[in-house]
């Protein structure tokens, strides 16, 4: 055996690699799950993977690891894997922090919860959801007081940090509070403006075998690996597998092609990310996505900043053509139309780009002082209506199933995971806002179907940098600046105000 | 906590138990590899099957297994599980017997040597094969003496035991020195009879969609249970998944449906075995699949038995035309003669009923005098082609790639895997002469489209028996009798002689 001078750390590197592994094997059967398992599968399942998640458990909350950690860092190691040991350390102190009955028995309400929610949601039953709910907010409340505890940060930012390390409040405050100035009052010009450019509509039906096929040739365009990923279908979509074998999903409707080939560019920027994470550190931390937010900035880059792009209406509208036949609908300019009509609505996940901040912006106000006591369970729906009023001119009283009852992140306890949708959306301007000025003629090049400048800026600031490096660290490198909002203001309005 | 009579027997259900959670993520990698993995994801799918074999490894070897077993021993258990202590026993002994430097080696060669026959079998490289083959048969030997050595069974009969317990040399001799016998003469027999009834060929294009239908209408008539399982493509068919979610595979080719439609009836009756374990005991050993043997005689039962029954062709007939519309090839009995032609001919995967025994007689009179070191790796070709000229009358010289290269078998060390085969098919044979002795109408049930005898029997017999008995055992309460291939000849004979 070679003899070294980082024991400590290369004793952490083989753990993670065998980590790395099983994951692996816990990433597929998820996929499957979702994309292929029947029903009577279901339990068994879940018993393979809480056996399987018990397992990583105890590896991760092995007091030698701690020891590592401790011992790796007086060792002499060299600035990316100094950059590793730091997300070891984040990653065994989001197995560590929490004591296990905690964890157990915010399991079991969310669990319950989200199980009930199902049923509760279709039948706009409120009551019913708040009698399982408040044992949710109230384990989130104690993870929250402990993480808070041991990190030294707020309670709230406590839980931002599981999903967008380095993000504060005090941030969000300061992003969500400038959106919040300009967001109704672009809205209301937007829809004005959009009310003198009618839009066709296109015919279906859409035979979902061209449906598919059409996806595939939009993921290639897209430069999706179909050698080392496929495409298949869920209820919900999602973006998963392993970086060497990434498993997107969309789901398909007869009657409409858009909304699963939006989907499926959506889930290709996260595929890329994915697969272009760096080969040779798979296995490490370090080699991980660096944050939700930035995950969501390529998913959003590929949708928003380039999938929404005239330029590339431009390329799909031949491919349309090509899937469905020839009709006026298809014709560029008015498929780029129908990518980018804006319509204030219910429901988040149906939300334009231009409206979808006030879903997270309304949503991370309410949140917040639910998880600082502030506000109680009860509080919601009035706030709910209240700020669906300011931000989007709508009445939702009585309308729980379309208003807090809508997402599965209160149920499952995803407290802290909501901004970073917008987040991502800033981030995806803020990229693109720097390729233009490396690439003066980017528009122009997307529009004759030149990608390239696009993944090759995305491929060496994002993808290649993975976790090496803080997430204002990276912004820094790859823009010359923080997170700075003021972009995706200038997107929406180049994009939804100008000509 | 309970106080209990059996402590160590409990705690090696526990084990057990999550060894079965782990297999399952196993199996479903396993499935998704042959079913949807692209080609890049190989690697890093290998690597994370590889971690969780060490780990599985590293349970089964812990020396408190050993001590627990040797424990649960004095306690006073059940029938039942006294079963499930004997089976544990045995897969315990199977991880534990050959010491992990020579499971390495062997691994190493096998691969190896699978590795290069995929190239050398198309270019009938013999030379090339036996360079690597004869480091695959060392380390198979020294496998089967250090077996011998520890089990006091002969050195064939050791291997054998791995695949189908308490099966012997002794038992095989006789069992295919009286099937050596009759066959030849039988073969020519049926191929005269045939040679005056034609048949008539069904004429292509079968569309896949069509084929794929009409194989799952054939699964749902045979009871497999959707909700539990599916069917996929690969390319080598197989019966995977979990019991509680049974993945069959098959392939299409346009321009034939009826090897599909077959192997998918022969790929179900593994996947009813599987359904139908007993659900309660899932996890423990004693809920396994019986043997090799017995796992094929469930295959061959739906196949064979069943469905090539020409009561069942009759069932068949109207879903075929259903499918590909109508023409004179379709009516049943001209359906009946396709299904039951007989053919001699090199290839054993491609083999009719029939003749299919040939080959595996041959197989099993040379690989009992490989492993036994009485002929040499270059000794086979002769002998390969004298026993084809002998038991169907095939010359065989220089075609290596149709002859001893044609079975992943040899080049992946699965000696003493052949018989179970042909075992699987007698004991087939035997079920439905049980069965119709307890129901004397089964050939005109099976024709009126009631198959509820034949699955309640096995059932009964076969499926919830799982290893609570010894296969003798089983075979007797079942039948009445051990294993007699008489049922067998008189199966060949009614149903190609007779009439």
């Amino acid at each position: 055996m070679l003899t070294t001078t980082t024991p400590a750390y290369d004793g952490l590197t083989s753990t993670f690699q065998r980590l790395h592994h099983l994951q692996h094997l816990q990433s597929i059967a998820w996929w499957d799950q979702a994309a292929n398992m029947p029903p009577r599968g279901s339990d068994a399942r879940a018993a393979a993977l809480a056996e399987m998640a018990a397992l990583m458990h105890r590896m991760r909350t092995d007091p030698q690891l701690r020891d590592g950690l401790d011992r790796a860092e007086q060792e002499p190691l060299s600035d990316l894997q100094r950059a590793n040991l730091r997300e070891m350390r984040r990653e065994w102190w989001q197995s560590n922090a929490l004591p296990e009955s905690l964890v157990q028995r915010a399991q079991l309400a969310t669990s319950r919860c989200e199980h009930a929610w199902r049923k509760q949601r279709p039948a706009n039953d409120w009551p019913g959801f708040l009698a399982n709910f408040r044992e949710v907010l109230a384990t989130g409340r104690e993870e929250a007081t402990l993480l808070a505890e041991q990190s030294g940060l707020s309670r709230y930012d406590a839980l931002i940090d599981r999903y967008e390390p380095g993000m504060s409040c005090a941030q969000l405050d300061r992003i969500f509070g400038d959106v919040r100035q300009w967001l109704p009052g672009l809205i209301q010009r937007v829809v004005d403006k959009q009310s003198r450019e009618p839009v066709i509509a296109p015919v279906g039906p859409f035979p979902i075998a061209a449906q598919r096929a059409l996806c595939e040739r939009a993921m290639r365009l897209l430069g999706f690996d179909f050698e080392a990923g496929r495409l298949d279908v869920s209820t919900h979509p999602f973006a998963g597998g392993v970086p060497e074998d990434v498993r997107l999903t969309t789901r398909f409707r007869e009657d409409e092609f858009l909304i699963s080939l939006m989907g499926t560019i959506h889930e290709t920027g996260h595929g890329r990310y994915e697969q272009n994470r760096p080969r040779e550190l798979l296995g490490q931390p370090v080699s991980r996505a660096r944050s939700m937010a930035i995950h969501e900035s390529q998913s959003l880059s590929f949708e928003m900043q380039l999938g929404s792009h005239p330029g590339f209406a431009g390329l799909l509208a031949p491919l349309v053509r090509e899937s469905f036949g020839d009709q006026p609908a298809f014709e560029a300019g008015n498929l780029h139309r129908l990518m980018t009509r804006v319509k204030p609505g219910l429901i988040r996940v149906d939300a334009d780009e231009v409206t979808y901040p006030a879903h997270i912006i309304l949503r991370y106000e309410i949140e917040r002082p639910l998880i600082e006591g502030e506000i109680e369970p009860e509080d919601v729906p009035a706030l709910w209506d209240a700020k669906m009023g300011e931000l989007l001119g709508i009445d939702t009283r009585g309308n729980f199933k379309d208003g807090p009852l809508q997402d599965v992140h209160w149920p499952e306890a995803l407290f802290g995971y909501f901004a970073c949708y917008s987040l991502g959306a800033m981030y995806a301007a803020q990229w693109f806002a720097a390729m233009r000025r490396q690439t003066p003629d980017l528009d122009a090049s997307i529009a004759a179907g030149n990608l390239a400048p696009v993944f090759d800026w995305l491929r060496d600031n994002i993808w290649s940098a993975a976790s090496r490096y803080t997430t204002d660290e990276l912004a820094q490198r790859a823009t010359g600046e923080v997170l700075n909002p003021a972009h995706f203001r200038a997107h929406l309005e180049a994009r939804y105000l100008a000509g």
